[in-house]
């Protein structure tokens, strides 16, 4: 009845055609959690009369499309606060009951999804590997022997197990992103500030943002529009737009060979570069750049001010109960404590200068591709070098949050050993939902299916081919073009020089007549309509602006012409140019030529015979 | 020859005419200097024979209208580097030769300005009152009794006394603003990043910023323009684009008067309410706001994160001179070693929340209004209570680069006693330019003369009415409406809706004809032009729109209508509503009427008739 794996996508279908309620998946989900073999998964789950009664309601009310994620069971990791249960971190001793959801929970239960428990992390979201937790180590999916990844470690198996269809996870250094690698996910990691931070214990306050688990970027964009808003209660949220990246090709960086590191792993070089490829076959220019900037930052993460942030989380706590925690947990809270006020500015400035040189490498790129982790580890590999193999997991993650980046881990691939490797696409805050749209299709253009079931298909699509409304991408103007803004025409630079790009080549519909305006220079055409006419229709070009080279473009036109209306042969209107009429009066029509470009041709062949 | 206190316009025009040379300047500069009885006004100056030199070698140039700043004597002070002299903070112990000069020196050098010398501060740029320094207190140049005002003791005096043209100042706190006041100077305290920190020693270099004082705006602006410009070697240089403030009527905020604090000094009141008081007769509205937000930040400065960025500047020099150091510095700096790394945090997370607060009254307001200090004090007062006094001056100062706001401080007139008052406008970063276009006819419409010169005239402004070309206020595209878009009618609400401001009435160039369109709703016209034909011309509202807004609107508009070039009666073109020929074909012509606001009102009176 419900697939291997859960999705938001295929349950919603599911309960609009009536072929499953919430019950009905309530008590699925209980089941596979009880059937799962590994117990470390959950910390705590809410009553089975609980989740019934909430499953009841709902089905009581009947499907509502208004509520996206109506009937949809989702885990959260223990350090966001639910009203049913106790917010641990993962650390018993420092357990609490929180008075009320914290905000994204709250939104996402609004907006019908059913909270089925809180799962394991790194003790205080400190970590990036799944195993520093008193409940156990959550393994990764495809291998018990292996780390889960962490800190987000539970969210992230829950997901990927098929027991709930999205989880929240954390991410101050890579913790949305790592566990999405090592269990064949998607990890949406949103801009920070995007998702409110009420009621998220802090791992680094400054940084830290809920993330989203799903199997596609789909899935895990819708859930992250409905958990974000801006949140005037919490200090860090930011009120802002999603941007769009250029139209067209994108500029992927990828980093120079000597930047990138697998610490032996040559299987996970090789889908790294496979996934590279994949990007470049759906028409992106790969452009090389230099990681060392980058790598600093990620290196100086634990070494910088931002390890007193941890200590300041929880210092009341750790000044009395140290012994409670976690031991590689506990050094290294600890080892801020011989950190001074003047040590925190000190690192802040050389903060400043690493992110400094990281801008010169965003000059170059839209899109940042890197591998989301370099390799992976046994757990009792990771336990017995706990700090170290740590480090190695985040070099290519712990730079994102600090400098303000948004990003989007992605499946790439499986090692021959069946261990899975994830890639992140990352790019500016706000590009969030830019990301997506490339995320969607280097996804699906991998193959590689949803959570454990690898040879599972995808949910499809949410649209053909893998594209998606972007709210950015959408915040352009069309404009179609019909003289000497044409491609390869005289003033084509003044579209291309306020941010234009190419969309298509069309003609208008058949009742618009074409003159070449006498004494313009450039030569320019002037297009009028005339209804009842029945022409060729007039070749165009339709390009897009953003709105204000639009408006700057507008302006700068001369007399006699100006910007109206077009229709187009397949009766869409557009923005477009067309000629005053008593311009064209004493004009030569030229029609007859379908374009201004046919004409031209005419006119310079016949000048140079 | 000279005026008794110098500005960059009149001696830029006297060189221009030859009435002068730079070394009539220096002799003149150097003078005035031997002959001021206030012997704290400098650290250091180049020597004589040095800056003939310099002024000898520019003559023998000649004028060089392209170098803007062209023989004009300043001062700089003494924490920003001049390869010519030490730098000493203030502090004989601490002084070290620069190898080469701040990079906003080097501009204003490249410029033809001439260094003369550097001056006194409160020691490592720590006080806002001028008498923390072993090179003396400089005095206010109207009361001997009186402080100048600090850090930026010196160069205040520099300029109000008529010893240079302008001066460097710098500003953490409000050291750029307050000796603006206590000497009737106007000050400009750039957006945080705009001036390169390149060769100025921090204070709390994550909100330091170098300011500028000068006898106007005009002045101010025009220095802080050349010395400005994205460095990237220093980590706190910002890249950004000057920002307009709305058109027309400004949004003033005024706090309400339980927010204000005067410390008893019911004279200096008066004198902030009269200063409000010009701001409306300019044409703004004067709003309430809370000040309790900002003044909470403002008294956080001294508690909060940053003292332990005074340490981190001075930490080695204080480990080992710190009986070297002025006493109430020396106590200030020393206050941050009992500050821990989780302090720092703590505090950044408690401001962030009282920055937050702010944000509601910004909401409110496009530039607030503040007194630039409460009061003023004497130097003995203030060596008797030097740490409670000095926190009195900034109640309105400290927390403008916190939060990172642009700020313009202006003379805003005289106590019975003769001592000084001055206000300062203040906006969000970027706005330099539009607070510099409001800064200078506020201060221009008091009547009050270049710093010591209290009943001298200003010299003239920039261009009349001291209207100046603003960076960010022409970037506004200009459009003709002439229809259902006109104040009043229907669909005027999308002008404003898109941040539209009306600019005038006229009309249009005698070669149009008006008419009115069959079957639009609401009714709108079509406006064709004619050539040769001679009408009345028609009535056309010119609005003034942001590039996006504009882009927003034109792509907005239906057949048959759109945005062409329109001539106006004056002959200028802008851009305006044309109708396609075909529509208007069969349309009925008003042209007679004059314009669609007569046509509806006959077309009104005749429907109720």
């Amino acid at each position: 009845m419900l697939p291997e794996i859960l999705d938001c996508k295929t349950l919603t279908a599911g309960y609009r055609e009536g072929r499953f309620t919430p019950v009905d998946v309530v008590m699925a989900v209980r089941e596979r959690i009880a059937a799962w073999p590994d117990k470390a998964v959950w910390i705590s789950l809410r009553t089975l009369e609980e989740l019934l009664a909430e499953a009841e309601a709902l089905a009581a009310d009947g499907f509502d499309p208004g509520r996206p994620l109506w009937g949809i069971p989702f885990a959260i990791k223990d350090n966001i606060d639910l009203t049913c249960l106790p917010t641990t971190a993962a650390c018993p001793a420092f357990a609490f009951q929180p008075e009320r959801d914290a905000t994204v929970v709250a939104r996402l239960r609004a907006a019908g999804a059913i909270a089925i428990g809180k799962t394991n992390l790194d003790q205080f979201a400190t970590g990036l590997n799944g195993t520093r937790s008193p409940y156990g180590a959550p393994r990764s999916v495809f291998d018990p022997a292996y780390i889960s990844g962490g800190s987000s470690s539970g969210s992230a198996v829950a997901v990927a197990s098929g027991m709930v269809a999205f989880s929240l996870g954390t991410d101050t250094a890579g913790s949305g992103r790592v566990p999405a690698a090592f269990n064949n996910l998607v990890g949406v990691k949103p801009t920070v500030g995007l998702l409110s931070g009420t009621g998220l214990l802090p791992a680094c306050r400054s940084i830290d943002c809920i993330s989203v688990f799903a199997v596609t970027a789909d899935d895990a964009t819708r859930v992250r529009r409905v958990a974000e808003g801006f949140d005037a209660a919490d200090p860090f949220s930011v009120a802002g737009e999603q941007k769009p990246l250029p139209e067209g090709r994108l500029r992927i960086g990828v980093p120079l060979p000597e930047g990138l590191e697998f610490f032996g792993d040559t299987e996970a070089a090789a889908l790294y570069h496979a996934a590279a490829d994949r990007l470049a076959a759906l028409g992106h220019d790969l452009v090389p750049v230099d990681y060392a900037p980058f790598r600093a930052i990620a290196d100086f993460l634990y070494a910088g001010p931002w390890v007193a942030e941890r200590l300041a989380a929880v210092e009341e706590f750790h000044a009395t109960h140290a012994a409670d925690m976690d031991p590689a947990v506990e050094k290294i809270v600890a080892g801020a404590k011989a950190m001074s006020a003047t040590d925190v500015w000190r690192g802040l400035y050389r903060f400043r200068a690493l992110k400094r040189a990281t801008e010169a490498e965003w000059a170059k790129m839209d899109v940042l591709l890197l591998p989301t982790a370099p390799t992976t580890y046994t757990v009792a590999d990771m336990m017995a070098d706990p700090i170290r193999l740590n480090s190695n997991l985040g070099v290519y993650t712990n730079f994102v949050n600090l400098t303000d980046l948004a990003a989007i881990a992605v499946p790439a691939g499986f090692r021959p050993d069946g261990l899975p490797f994830g890639v992140t696409l990352i790019a500016p805050a706000f590009h969030d939902d830019a990301l997506a749209a490339l995320a969607d299709p280097l996804h699906r253009a991998g193959g590689f299916g949803p959570g454990r079931a690898r040879n599972a298909p995808l949910p499809a699509p949410a649209a053909p081919g893998g594209a998606r409304p972007v709210a950015g991408g959408g915040d352009r103007i069309a404009i179609a073009v019909v003289g000497a803004h044409l491609t390869g025409q005289p003033l084509n630079g003044q579209l291309t020089g306020l941010g234009g790009s190419y969309v298509r080549t069309t003609r208008t519909a058949a009742d618009y007549r074409l003159y070449a305006l006498a004494g313009t220079v450039p030569p320019k055409p002037g297009l009028v309509r005339d209804p009842g006419f029945d022409g060729p229709g007039i070749e165009v070009e339709i390009w897009s602006l953003p709105p204000e080279g639009f408006g700057r473009f507008v302006d700068a036109i001369p007399a006699p012409l100006g910007i109206g209306k077009l229709t187009l042969q397949d009766g869409t209107e557009v923005s477009g140019f067309l000629g005053e009429g008593h311009a064209v009066a004493g004009a030569r029509e030229i029609t007859a030529f379908g374009g201004w470009r046919a004409f031209r041709a005419m006119a310079e062949a016949s000048r140079t015979a």
